[in-house]
């Protein structure tokens, strides 16, 4: 077992706020094992490393000999929006909801640890709540604090409808850590109201008070924006080895340090020991990339395919292939016939499509045969032939 | 059957509002038998003169052919109010409720035809609901229209809390008129959001929306406060006929002709009538009173108790016993016998000692023994001997 102070040390790491540090601390202190909350709505259930910053989290607790409970909101999903408003809560079907939990948990567990985990679902006591229990549990908060939540303030004041059953949601969500004694809950900052009104209802009901730990969103491959498969700029946990390795690799140095605050599981002295040895140049940054990408590919698809990816990136690129620094060029997107030509890596649309039918077209290492092919946003490298590089930002 | 003219002019009469009075023409025009729908919560089964308004309102449908649904509300008051914050919404056993509604419905059908009354409950359909049901019922209807309630807009704006259950009572209220396929919905003028929730939610499940018929307070024996138990200016159902008919002939001529529109079952015309012949003087209001309270006790007690209290009133009083015009006096509340001296009754407190034991002292025609009785607030008739009388007001 680590000292309360250690494990304080990696619980905090990269984490945005916990609420209340001390009483968190305290609970550490009792020795006991504690219950780790994580809540997932089993509507998108493929996750890309932006949503494992919190599922990283929760192996540390596990780590630490603490026990997480994966919670699938299965009754909300059940339910979806009935306003039918709001597209990010649809209504599935028990077969949906069951399909996309078991996916969500496979995917889940090539971070966390089976044997520390439980998966509960939260219809189990929210529809024991009955009519009866919904205006009980209604009756717990009053209007003016749930127009507290950032969301519900703006709308009110813009005018914008907010449907009363969207005030009872968050009551559902704190009333699954009072079913659960939650000792801790995490989630994302855009979180905090539903997060601390577990607290609440546990206090009400004579509990001692979850505590409340939120994570940063992962920032995605452009730089920009948070990773999401909207923007296109995420890296799949379903990404092949290669495309997982070469999206790490083009990585800023900036980046790659926060990657690795909310991706690595080496512990904070390690990290720490990689940055010094790179900014005294005794080691390259690029080596420490290699590192992480190793350690994140492993992580999903293996060791052996972990070696294959380093190695194939290793034998294409870094061995000469590819010069040190390449050209980076923005566009916007356009047939890829084209997008050659306008990078200067064709000197004309006919020379691209000769080079298509040569099968000497790559884009992130991957032969590319269709002329026609249109990229999203996003960051790539194209090659033609053996010499010929870009780093081609889409718009 | 009478022309819906004439129907319309009887419905209307006494009432404040009607929404919409076009739609509601339009149902009496149809010719089919409407369900008229009263909601009560079965709390205080007690009734009063006051609560009767409504209940002949009903009765005026019922003897145009329509039928009465009295709903009782067992559902809500089984739950109370949660937060223990509203007196008036206890927590109700379900031995309670039924022995409350039960008491409730031998009342009422002093006034309601039987045979054409039907008692439901809404748990039958509000249980059913089920906490699914009650998340979809709270999408019917946002926040900020909920706000706009009259009481709920005065405390958001004032700080005072509201809580979230509040918003779910109105929703309740509406679905129990869609259970019901209601056609008109009564109510008091303080109902009117809840009544017309019925209308959006009918209309929002493809029904024709019902009608809401709102009926005004009635004023208490005191001429300005809503009659009700706790400013003790009421006519219970349950007083004695004596009492009852004593209270209808304290009332001045104006409140008289207030309670003919809203507690007498003769038609328009016969008021009408009636109103005339005193205003020219063919008629002494006082007999007009008369038969107001004649009618109104015959409908609690029955004819002969009718006859006897008409006969006691005026063998006591108006064949001389009493002066045409009694002294008022305005006290506070103290002991009787302190009373008497005080209200020139009697000349001292032990004068009033004498007359309590000869059985001479009389509140309102009763004879009062108990020397230490203090009367609450309120207005009474008193009377030492066959010649002394005063009318006393307590403060």
């Amino acid at each position: 077992m680590v000292d309360v102070d250690t494990a304080l040390r990696e619980i905090t790491r990269g984490a945005l706020e916990i609420i209340p540090l001390d009483e968190l601390k305290k609970k550490l202190e009792s020795g006991r094992q504690l219950t780790i909350k994580l809540g997932m709505d089993p509507t998108a259930p493929d996750i890309h490393l932006g949503h494992t910053v919190i599922l990283n989290k929760l192996r540390t607790f596990q780590d630490l000999g603490h026990k997480v409970v994966l919670l699938i909101g299965d009754f909300t999903a059940s339910v979806g929006d009935p306003s039918g408003k709001n597209a990010t809560r649809p209504q599935l079907s028990a077969e949906q909801i069951a399909i996309n939990a078991q996916t969500y948990a496979e995917q889940a567990f090539k971070v966390l640890d089976k044997d520390k985990t439980e998966i509960k679902y939260n219809s189990q006591w929210l529809n024991e709540l009955g009519a009866t229990g919904v205006i009980k549990l209604a009756s717990k908060l009053t209007v003016a604090r749930m127009l507290e939540r950032e969301d519900f303030t703006k709308r009110y004041q813009q005018g914008q409808p907010i449907a009363i059953h969207e005030f009872l949601y968050p009551l559902f969500q704190g009333y699954d850590s009072v079913a659960l004694k939650a000792d801790v809950e995490l989630g994302g900052s855009d979180q905090k109201f539903n997060l601390l009104m577990g607290r609440e209802l546990q206090k009400d009901a004579g509990m001692e008070p979850q505590c409340v730990l939120m994570m940063p969103l992962l920032v995605g491959l452009d730089g920009v924006k948070k990773m999401s498969k909207s923007a296109n700029n995420y890296i799949g946990v379903h990404d092949s080895p290669s495309d997982m390795f070469g999206k790490i690799m083009s990585l800023s140095d900036e980046m790659m340090w926060n990657y690795y605050d909310l991706l690595s599981f080496k512990s904070v002295d390690q990290i720490e020991e990689l940055k010094q040895k790179c900014s005294s140049n005794q080691m390259n940054p690029r080596d420490a990339k290699i590192e992480l990408g190793r350690e994140i590919v492993e992580r999903y698809h293996g060791q052996e395919k972990a070696d294959e990816a380093v190695n194939g990136f290793i034998n294409q690129f870094a061995k000469g292939a590819m010069p040190e620094d390449i050209e980076e060029v923005t566009l916007s997107a356009m047939p890829f016939a084209n997008l050659l030509k306008e990078a200067k890596l064709c000197a004309s649309t006919s020379e691209a499509m000769r080079m298509f039918k040569q099968n000497a077209v790559k884009l992130d290492g991957k032969v590319i045969t269709d002329s026609k092919l249109e990229l999203g946003s996003g960051q790539y490298i194209v090659s033609v032939g053996k010499r010929r590089f870009a780093k081609i930002t889409i718009q």
